[in-house]
């Protein structure tokens, strides 16, 4: 029976028949790998997910982490499935050879990583937030801070988190309180509540490494007083062993709508539950310079926002497949030419809205798959690309794609999973079905890593405007070029080419004129529409790349790809137009209501 | 402080403000009431609501129903709420004076019950569906029955259900197989299954009053071939003393994502579980005559609808003021003009995306709570218009309406509640605030009276073609009305009035366009997109009549009202140009497309 979660054809497709990912074995840092070795780790990673993340997925929802005032509790399958996944060294697949790692392609390692997120997100969170904690600290981190942190992490025995927010600051980092104070010896002491942060406490793991945004005692307001922070669940002795217990301590679990397999918690840092060394505060080791936090923060962003889209794309994926699946053997109804009583039901795929929304389904997920992969071929080619041009250029269109690649899967696969219910019928609204769960699960997704306005923001504050322009004129250059491969290939691609050619040339248009008043206000009173409107062009252009690398095919998968990509240009990218004019009204209905008029 | 269930103020406006629902009392049917009646019941419920309804929402959610074999346990909060619930009279609202009724027009009873679905829709359901019950029996079944059945459910002593779906048998009820024997004596006796029935086993009344859809045996098949029958939990002996136990049995409990307050079951009946008068079969009455049940159904189902809708409404009402509040009061963030960390942070209602999404929301609840009321408001126009052609008008309009006033609420309210749970961000995810549940439980009306591409088949399919387009025809007449009087306002509602009419002229053409091929299969491909199409431009309409009422208005509600309206214009209206073309364009990629291409 082909599998659930995604589709292992959809994704040979994306990485061989469309990436071309088997070219970047001839770099340096992948010349070990080959087609095998990639097909070896997709293969892991699918037997893996499939037989030790799946099959707790539902009991990770049903039975979520408790505290009791002295432990969290969690489920014994999620330290096993950890301890699998630990020993598979899937942890370090894209690191360095010398810190034990894979030298893995990212966009080879984030198919494998969807695996993990279409079987179960919330035990899946915890070895991604190690990594994204682990790649900070090799980035950034001193030799032994590597040595002490990241080597156990590689190895699977410590876990990480990722501590920004507060209870007062949440998307306003500026208001981040924790403070550190330096001490003779060159460590630190915090003090402060840190809010949301998953994994934060649990015994799946011999120590918990917090990274922790907070602000030294003499450093500016805003974000550029905040510094990076390692702070230990334990103190590591120098000979590795665990010391005496950091001062850090759970004051409570949040309880989500989804997502329930991840412990999200309040900590506080320095309360004086524990007093290491006899001293107050938590101990925390600096990362870098003092007040460089943010920036080093910023460097691992674009992979955790990505991952938070491809994290949207595999519940979306997974809902797909559960709904396509239920089409195909649920009797109900009669085709609308037949509609005799005594003949017998047919399989809802028979009938045209049930059809209609798998589509729908299809043309999001397979379009966000794209997205996100692309975005992992960016990544690649931002590290080992040939030449420091491409290097530079790779880093600066993945800059523009980022708010899109992490908000344009976090919103169109929620809407994959609310049609995977409608499929199901009441059955789908019924906990007893698969596909409730992956609509609450995949609700945080809008909202963590920034939100979906925050995002808006970004992209149109900062990412479209910066250099000149230089991102945004970047990505129609890249669009451009296959448009024009579109228009040489004639036929279906060359009409949706002049399409996207159109609407491309809009979204240009229409960012000079949200600018060309000079009126920040003005210009980002509709920021989030902006966002989808554009991210609708981008999918257009993953969706018009997916047809091109089709053409030539005569599989159900090629077919497949023609059928979805005629659905978004048919369907979807004309829901553009609205936007864009509205965003060229330089609308401020909202911003102009009066307070009480709300 | 101001309720957070929905806004006395606004839906004063709609009442007595837009409506005129005043002018009714000078009928005969409403000649004992008057604004202040009607007051008197909107305060009622309000009251009733907020102290009985609203504290046990969150409870009915994290402590729903449980089933242990032999008996369903439920919060006591339930039985007390219904309790009050049963000694106001509300149950009996609008029914007449001869069977213990008030009277009291449908527009304003619809106003009365949003107030409970806005407090909690998992207790609001038992009465609501005992209304629908009660209702039908009046409209339907003999004076015996009305007496036997009717009367408790009044009195608050006996609930109902509908019991249509079967296991194989959900949006097709031409396949229910549920039978029913003939027995010498004039009544029947039951064998089947029953799926999804809401409040079909508890102990919260004396007796539960089951309508059953089933078939006799010599009747012809499909849905022509279906009789309607009371089914009491309990046989109820000749003096109204309850007697035997009926053969109904709870086979089990459906477990969903929301809406967990109400209990929903799978029954069985005739199952020999119990032996009524030692035969075998579960006792039915037959109401009316035999193989005219669904008809009879039908004939209840606009009401039905238009609650679902108005359920949707209800929670998309309370979500928004939730978010209201909450965007009020949480600081976060500085105006994009003074990024001052040291200033102190501003309440999230001064951020241009958080007011985006309250005055979507605003513009979604007050649009959805106007067109239910509207409909309200022609029901009682069907039933007590001046003329018969007046009534009859009514009834057709309220035909065509039905569909978009069951399924527009239920998509855009839901909406509303996603974007409530965006203002809170993390916070709104959280089970600690209200707004996921909002959320969940309003997933459910997509679903349920029929789904959402069902209605959209009934739109497109069944209510614009019907007796040649005049249901189409007087909709566009109604439209034409409001938008000459805008004409005559001038200024933005001349502007809107005019957009408008360019709408609903194309909604027109698009529906000649799809029904001029002769073929139903291309016709209705995209049935659920006319749907949503032609729903947006109802509401549009609804927001110009809301325009016109408050042009001359000077109060803070009044200001909304204007805001929301242009908000709907500039934002939302425009979506359906894109609709209109694809509909147009006679598009068939899903149907076409081959089932492994899926």
């Amino acid at each position: 029976m082909a599998s659930l979660l995604l589709s292992r054809r959809d994704l040979e497709f994306l990485l061989y028949e469309w990436l071309d990912v088997c070219a970047l074995t001839s770099r340096e840092r992948y010349a070990d790998h080959s087609r095998e070795t990639f097909d070896a780790a997709l293969e892991l990673s699918e037997q893996i997910a499939t037989r030790h993340f799946a099959p707790h997925n539902k009991k990770n929802d049903t039975q979520e982490p408790t505290f009791d005032g002295e432990r969290v509790h969690i489920i014994p399958e999620v330290k096993e499935a950890l301890r699998v996944f630990g020993e598979s060294g899937l942890i370090a697949s894209t690191m360095d050879h010398e810190v034990g790692g894979g030298q893995l392609p990212s966009v080879v390692a984030d198919a494998c990583f969807a695996w993990f997120q279409a079987a179960n997100v919330g035990t899946a969170a915890y070895p991604f937030l190690t990594m994204g904690n682990a790649n900070l600290v090799l980035a950034h981190g001193s030799k032994e801070q590597i040595d002490t942190y990241v080597r156990p992490m590689v190895e699977g025995r410590f876990l990480g988190t990722m501590c920004l927010s507060e209870p007062q600051a949440g998307s306003s980092l500026a208001d981040v309180r924790t403070r550190a104070e330096r001490q003779e010896d060159g460590t630190y002491r915090l003090f402060g509540n840190k809010m949301w942060i998953s994994g934060g406490e649990h015994e799946l793991s011999e120590n918990i490494v917090h990274l922790v945004l907070a602000r030294t005692l003499d450093g500016p307001a805003g974000v550029k007083g905040l510094s990076l922070f390692i702070v230990p669940k334990v103190l590591v002795r120098e000979d590795g062993a665990p010391g005496e217990r950091n001062d850090v301590v759970l004051a409570g679990l949040n309880h989500k709508m989804g997502y329930r397999g991840t412990t999200n918690t309040l900590l506080n840092f320095g309360e004086g539950v524990h007093r290491p060394g006899g001293a107050p505060g938590a101990v925390g080791y600096l990362v870098g310079e003092e007040n460089r936090g943010l920036s080093y923060m910023f460097h691992m962003m674009n992979e955790a926002r990505i991952g938070v889209g491809l994290g949207a794309t595999a519940l979306g994926y997974t809902g797909y497949l559960h709904a396509l699946d239920y089409a195909r053997t649920r009797p109900q109804g009669r085709p609308l030419a037949g509609k005799d009583p005594a003949a017998p039901q047919v399989p809802i795929l028979a009938h045209a809205d049930v059809r209609r929304m798998l589509l729908a389904q299809k043309a999001y997920v397979e379009g966000a798959l794209a997205l996100t992969l692309y975005c992992g071929r960016l990544l690649d080619e931002q590290h080992t690309g040939a030449t420091p041009e491409a290097r530079a250029e790779a880093k600066l269109l993945l800059d523009v794609l980022t708010p899109i690649a992490k908000s344009w899967p976090s919103q169109w696969c929620l809407e994959a999973n609310s049609l995977a219910i409608q499929v199901h019928g009441g059955y789908g609204y019924t906990r007893e079905y698969n596909v409730e769960q992956f609509y609450r699960d995949n609700r945080l997704n809008p909202i963590h890593e920034g939100t979906h306005g925050i995002h808006g923001l970004d992209l149109l504050g900062r990412k479209v405007v910066m250099d000149g322009g230089a991102g945004l004129r970047l990505l129609v250059e890249r669009v451009t070029a296959t448009t024009a491969r579109a228009a040489g290939a004639g036929g279906e691609a060359a009409e949706y080419g002049a399409r996207l050619d159109t609407a491309v040339r809009r979204a240009v248009a229409v960012t000079q004129r949200l600018w060309s008043t000079g009126d920040p206000e003005t210009a980002l009173a509709n920021a989030s529409v902006y966002l989808e409107a554009v991210g609708h062009v981008v999918v257009a252009w993953m969706w018009l790349e997916q047809l091109l690398a089709a053409a030539s095919g005569t599989e159900a998968v090629h077919e497949g790809k023609r059928g979805a990509c005629r659905y978004f240009f048919r369907h979807e990218l004309p829901k553009t137009d609205a936007q864009f004019s509205l965003l060229e009204s330089l609308d401020r209905t909202a911003v102009d209501l009066a307070e009480d008029a709300f």
